[in-house]
């Protein structure tokens, strides 16, 4: 038997693993953020809050409860429903790209099929390569992991199979990356296809924004690429990540992954293990959005807003802020990314007395685990509208005149695109 | 640049984490059951449909976008809506546990815990303690993290101190354990509190049949055992997990995490590299269904099914199948374990030609990563009525009698407890 008398020894409290400690502050600030009236947020990526088809989406939840009270309310398959795989596979090979059912799996947002291929992938101290910088969350989701990173350097004209080979598997936004908003050309789509096939690496094409293209027709995505002369997905490369998050409610928690049937099989093990099946409410009503068109309804809007606040977002920026970053102007996505003229200055300084100052910015940082890139600032054009992106310009120089931060050489407009709406 | 001419020397497909080759067939077993006609599912742990509240859930889900867009179809903080946590934290409050918000952290499903609790508390190697066997999910959410385990051996009166002693947490379900049904008695909860309080080690007390007593009244879980003359959970050495998924609807992926704030904080680190945020209209839905009293009025109907359809296949369990199992009746939850009476039978075997005789039974080997649990089977009593209880039971009787098992000693009632209703 047990001493009781040691009962009141308190040992010491449970021991946390490790990748704990190497977690990034932006859930605290955030929460922090939460709390400050008027505080101008260009941290996160949300949608305007006016985009959310409210309405819409009360009469299909409760339509889809009393028509499917199985598929909603029970237990439901762990790969997803069928008949959203299949309506998530159709809108695919509406695209030229020969999947079907087998090649899905719904996911409980794009975060987890992060999660998921970490799981599949990794093992302790693997290498993935990667652009660095790239989306934080996915660093975030492959820390418990413990993976090691390769910067991949496709814009400086690496040898990309040489980069890939060895790795666990490739990972790319090639659709307004997140943090930089950059659109991966025609071109280099190709090779980084031909890069995947050549290594045998997997190639996760990670594709949140592939519907917010605001100037141009959108390219083809690496899957619709190696689509081409295949009759089945079997020896795809490619897997691709979609999500319902920016096309309609990301408070749905809806995504999908599009892969080779085996690569699926594992994923849906993987699944089995984090949360044993998405919500089966969400799933039914992805399938009546899809089936009656109300993402086709909702997507003029989201374009039409969003095009406006990133012209107004840049035109802010060359106003208030042109003496101290360089930016280009992303034809799509969600964010600016901002490169620091002065590259001695404190980021994380910059992002806590910008805070005070009333305009929350996301700092670099996170985006880069290598530790290879000057000090940048990722700004988001979504969520506030054209007076308060102005506002928040005009308190960031603020802010950066209080630190005493030297005025560089202007270079807006030179290094970006015109803005073309 | 690439040599393109190697793109076709196809290189070998991705390399799969070893984990995956450890899983179990449970997946593949039940999506072949799924197109099986006429096939008594005995296996998983479903609700019976009937008690699904879908005309109530139906209005509350298109009231709640409605009332809460934001809430509902935007990004939610990670570790839940703030009125859910104040929710649950209430409801654990009026059964004496000093729960607030900061003590809550609201997962997608039961399952999504255990894979929290893996990644925050185990890396590669370490060992959890439990009783085995155990819950074959809470295996399946550990196995990518690469565990050891301990069985902690509670019934065998081993020193749980000593047992618990260097493990990263202890796992117990008190109350009707899955798969074995056992209802852990007052005396040892006292003994597990004890023991986690020496040891140091956090104690997870998996509570999802919690609402499921069919015979007497419910017996105190761990947290309220650890809470009694604390002010607050700092330093409650218990973890304690529940969920919706058998009081209202599994489909929902509603369930909470009661712990100390710390372990809330690191959970939720871990939940934002899982899926970033629950399903915004479930948490809405849950918080509707606990104000309302939706819960308390379903919870009589669950009970007097559930609890008629245990005795039905106990019954039935002693007509048919008597002479090759023995097996005590649970007093509660959702599974009778049942020991074969001659252990040198195959159970994949028993299973598989079960399953061609028309009825579907779990096996054992899932819930004993040990191998030191002699050949059993697990029969769920929720899903199928009582004439499919009894047919099942047949069918068992006659895969048994088409392997040619020799029948045992019965003792069938004298290990069990009497049926009480």
């Amino acid at each position: 038997m047990t001493d009781r008398s040691l009962i009141d020894s308190r040992p010491a409290g449970p021991r946390f693993a490790p990748w704990l400690a190497k977690t990034n502050p932006f859930t605290s600030r955030n929460i922090a953020a939460a709390s400050i009236p008027g505080l101008i947020n260009l941290s996160g990526g949300m949608p305007d809050p006016s985009l959310l088809p409210a309405k819409a989406l009360s009469a299909i939840a409760a339509q889809a409860i009393l028509d499917y009270p199985d598929d909603c309310l029970g237990y439901g398959p762990t790969p997803g429903l069928a008949d959203l795989r299949e309506t998530v596979a159709q809108r695919f090979r509406a695209r030229g790209v020969p999947a079907k059912a087998e090649n899905v799996l719904i996911t409980a947002s794009g975060t987890q099929a992060l999660d998921l291929l970490g799981k599949i992938f990794t093992t302790s101290g693997d290498t993935i390569a990667c652009e660095i910088p790239s989306y934080a969350g996915a660093f975030d989701a492959w820390r418990p992991r413990n993976p090691t990173y390769r910067h991949l350097g496709l814009r400086e004209g690496r040898d990309l199979a040489a980069r890939m080979a060895g790795a666990a598997f490739t990972y790319m936004i090639p659709n307004f990356s997140n943090p930089t908003g950059y659109l991966v050309t025609l071109e280099e789509r190709q090779k980084l296809l031909a890069a995947a096939r050549v290594s045998g690496t997997p190639l996760v094409e990670d594709d949140p924004y592939g519907a917010l293209f605001y100037d141009g027709e959108p390219l083809p995505t690496l899957l619709e690429l190696a689509s081409k002369g295949q009759e089945n997905l079997d020896d795809c490369p490619i897997i691709h990540l979609g999500s319902l998050s920016k096309q309609l409610a990301p408070g749905m928690r809806v995504g999908w992954i599009i892969a080779a049937p085996e690569t699926i099989r594992m994923l849906s093990t993987a699944k089995q293990a984090s949360d044993m099946c998405s919500n089966g409410l969400a799933q039914r009503m992805a399938v009546k959005a899809m089936q009656t068109g109300l993402i086709e309804e909702c997507h003029p809007r989201i374009i039409a807003l969003y095009r406006a606040r990133r012209n107004a977002l840049c035109a802010a920026m060359a106003r208030h802020i042109g003496d101290y970053v360089r930016w280009e102007v992303p034809a799509g996505g969600m964010f600016v990314w901002g490169t620091l003229l002065d590259t001695t200055v404190d980021v994380e300084r910059l992002v806590d007395l910008g805070m005070q100052a009333g305009v929350l910015i996301g700092p670099g940082e996170p985006f880069d685990p290598l530790g290879i890139v000057p000090p940048s600032i990722r700004l988001s054009f979504t969520y506030c509208d054209e007076a308060k992106l102005d506002q928040g310009m005009a308190r960031l120089a603020q802010t950066f005149k209080a630190m005493g931060v030297q005025p560089g050489a202007r270079t807006y407009p030179a290094t970006s695109p015109s803005l073309t709406s």
